[in-house]
């Protein structure tokens, strides 16, 4: 299929109608991807793993009760299945502790803010923290500011995240909780306070990870939520300064031990290739971890055990990973990329990453080379009847698989409606019943159809170029 | 009028479709509230308000500096606007200090359920009330139960409020929460847990008083959000028997002083009799306090202030009385109704409550007397090209207005859709984002109209009988 390498998708598309005569595929799979999308629709598998997840277990965090309590779930949800090679595989995780956040208007009223400590943050003294606020819209803007206008304050940052479909609008915003802090830090600041990334009008603040640089102090810093930022930049246009006071208990405590938890439907013929389908068992504290990623763990699993029961077999091993800790440092990733020597990494056909929330899906992107871009089209014409269009060859894996995609590993990538998912993400209210059983059927239909068809592939699986990472 | 008297009004509205030979309202009446009623989808007035209250105050818990500042807020206002007589009324109201409610699942996991202490509860010792928890729908079903079900446990009432356009499932459920802690601990009961009355998803606990009987022991009480009565709900379903652990610091503190405030717009030639136009300036510690019920207010304070600028000017005084505490006792309402003597009472000519949030308002109810029909029937025919429709003679009035009904004040109730008032009402999610400037602005048109009308109506306005009231 080499002659064909240098025409773009697009007319591909237009040049090959039927997509027979350079099928890689025969149509016995293609009919097996047909009756598995069909399944995957009926099934009530999914929904009712992510109810037991989030009914029997709930919050996930890194090094928690919780956390331990989802990996022996996962063990056991995987052996109940069927899945064979079922396995922990150890992995050391940072352990933050949240503690409690007040921030509190500083005047005679000293009424609260919804707010969250940022995880990785420093806490305060008992005392804690009070100063004039200066906002600013994100951390470019900080950065471009005097010092004389930072030091000694609370700086605030205040640009709001959109809501899209892509949900693009959280990499130009994440900006400000990502490195908001040093950058303020560098400046004299005492604390940062963010509005949190997220698009809903609830009160909840939205945690997420921070990165302190080494250059700058460490300072606490907050998320508060979107009503209260609305109130903070209402004062701020009435001309006051308002004054804050900011009380923080978190702390880190020393590493501890998790585990990214295994499971695999052998293949027949290329059994020791795999096809790897994943999502992270861990979650933020505040919620139940049911969009984030209760929802991605049981897309995986369903998907597999879906898999598991059609005819013809996988030729290719479908194997799940349940990542430890993605919120709060990638340690589980990262631990299962170290895992790999040079022959078990080539093993690795393509990624599948379900960590969006429920879905539904509504393109097929992918990063694979031309070997497999009759297989994307494939794939994207049995999903097409349920509303999956073509997507682009630009896919960038989601956080768990980058490792992967940095040493060459192709990416299927069905890309999850996010719409309504950063109103919740990182939220107290990620809870169950914002999972809708039918968008996760049809996500669990998109991410089977596509790991099947992966696993069903007659041709070898070609490298990629991962693509250029700006952070 | 009196022939008419004992005709239904579903009689007469057949009967008298055009409405003129009965008016008690002259055209230049009518003419001023077609005016009022354009003038008042026009004004951006009330959000102004709601956002002035919301932004410089928040809160206003009875006792509290937020409520101190809240009276402040409301006199100058009141003052600025050009309102006559602006006048404190002190009230001596209790304070109750919520603290912190802290409900776990009594497990590994130790994971928190989002709780909030009941209004008036008591709290735990530091160590706190551990237990099995026993769950009844509600009340009823529990004051049905055998003792050793109860006794030594945690009890929790499941029932949930449903979503209706008049609220009218508030009423059903909300015996949950005021009769439930005294109904468990007659029974021995060690602490009681409510499924919140509301009707969002989110993740919100919802306040609200309970009322102690003087024959059981006072016990801790708190309310869950709806995720997490689900959770419960689930961990029941699957035949365990959940452990909670509550840990609350609610107390109650001595009495301290609040005040009603009042304004007014000077009547003509009837300046003597009263038209009321109210709403409560107190809220619940936990949000802003923005459609409960500083959207009422606003909508109080608006309606009378676009009157005052009308012409014909209104006959009878329109009085503003912003209620102090009515969430934890109607403090305000029943120390009004105390300074009244006789005579004073007797020049209450009618009543209008704002206190279900934005609106729209929907239907115009009333109780009046038969002398009032023709009157009730031309405010309803202004307000019907903006969506009110005729409503029946049994308005009970608002929750601060019925001490006044008792004592036979009539009652002009423009109701407010309801529909989403209980998915905010009483939570931390009560801010101003969810105050919609047109919903808000057609509720002043209502009210405006109707006071207005009421204070330009010739006949004296009937006494009326008071509803029967079973709490």
């Amino acid at each position: 299929m080499h002659d064909r390498v240098r025409f773009p998708l697009v007319l591909m598309l237009i040049a090959v109608p039927c997509g027979t005569h350079a099928a890689a595929l025969d149509q016995a799979s293609l009919n097996g991807a047909t009756r598995l999308r069909d399944a995957a629709l009926k099934s009530t598998e999914a929904y009712a793993l992510v109810e037991s997840l989030t009914t029997e277990v709930g919050p996930r965090f890194a090094g928690t009760p919780g956390d331990r309590a989802g990996v022996e779930w996962a063990e056991r949800e995987l052996d109940r299945l069927g899945f064979r090679n079922v396995r922990r595989m150890p992995v050391t995780v940072p352990r933050w502790v949240r503690g409690e956040a007040q921030l509190r208007i500083d005047d005679d009223t000293s009424r609260s803010l919804v707010a969250v400590a940022l995880g990785g943050s420093v806490g305060t003294t008992d005392e804690g923290i009070r100063g004039d606020v200066v906002a600013f819209d994100d951390v470019a803007a900080l950065q471009e500011a005097d010092r004389a206008d930072v030091e000694g304050r609370i700086i605030y940052l205040r640009k709001r995240m959109q809501r899209l479909r892509d949900g693009a609008s959280y990499g130009d915003v994440v900006a400000n909780r990502r490195d908001g802090p040093s950058a303020a830090a560098a400046k004299g600041a005492v604390a940062l306070v963010i509005r949190s990334v997220g698009t809903d009008d609830a009160r909840f603040a939205h945690t997420g990870s921070i990165q302190y640089r080494s250059d700058a102090p460490r300072i606490p810093a907050v998320a508060i939520s979107n009503p209260d930022a609305d109130m903070l930049d209402r004062l701020i246009a009435s001309r006051k300064v308002p004054k804050l006071h900011l009380v923080s208990t978190s702390r880190e405590l020393p590493p501890t031990s998790s585990a990214n938890v295994i499971g695999e439907i052998p293949g027949t013929d290329r059994a020791d290739e795999i096809v790897l389908l994943c999502g992270h068992l861990d979650s933020w504290d505040l919620g139940q971890g049911a969009l984030d990623d209760g929802a991605g763990v049981a897309i995986a699993m369903a998907a597999a055990h879906l898999i598991a029961q059609m005819e013809p077999k996988p030729r290719r091993t479908v194997r799940v990973v349940l990542f430890a800790n993605e919120e709060f440092g990638l340690s589980g990733s990262n631990a299962y990329r170290a895992s790999l020597d040079e022959a078990a990494l080539r093993n690795h056909a393509a990624t599948l990453e379900a960590d969006s929330g429920d879905g539904p899906v509504y393109e097929l992107r992918s990063r694979v080379g031309p070997e497999q871009h009759s297989l994307v089209r494939q794939i994207q014409r049995v999903l097409a009847p349920i509303g999956v269009a073509p997507g682009d060859n630009e896919a960038t894996g989601g956080a768990d698989t980058r490792a992967l995609l940095r040493a060459g590993i192709p990416v299927l990538g069905p890309r999850l409606d996010a719409t309504r998912y950063f109103d919740h993400h990182h939220t107290a209210n990620d809870t169950l019943d914002k999972v809708d059983p039918q968008r996760l059927n049809q996500s669990v239909a998109a991410f089977a159809v596509a790991a099947y068809l992966a696993a069903r592939e007659d041709a070898t699986f070609a490298r990629v170029t991962a693509p250029v990472e700006t952070d």
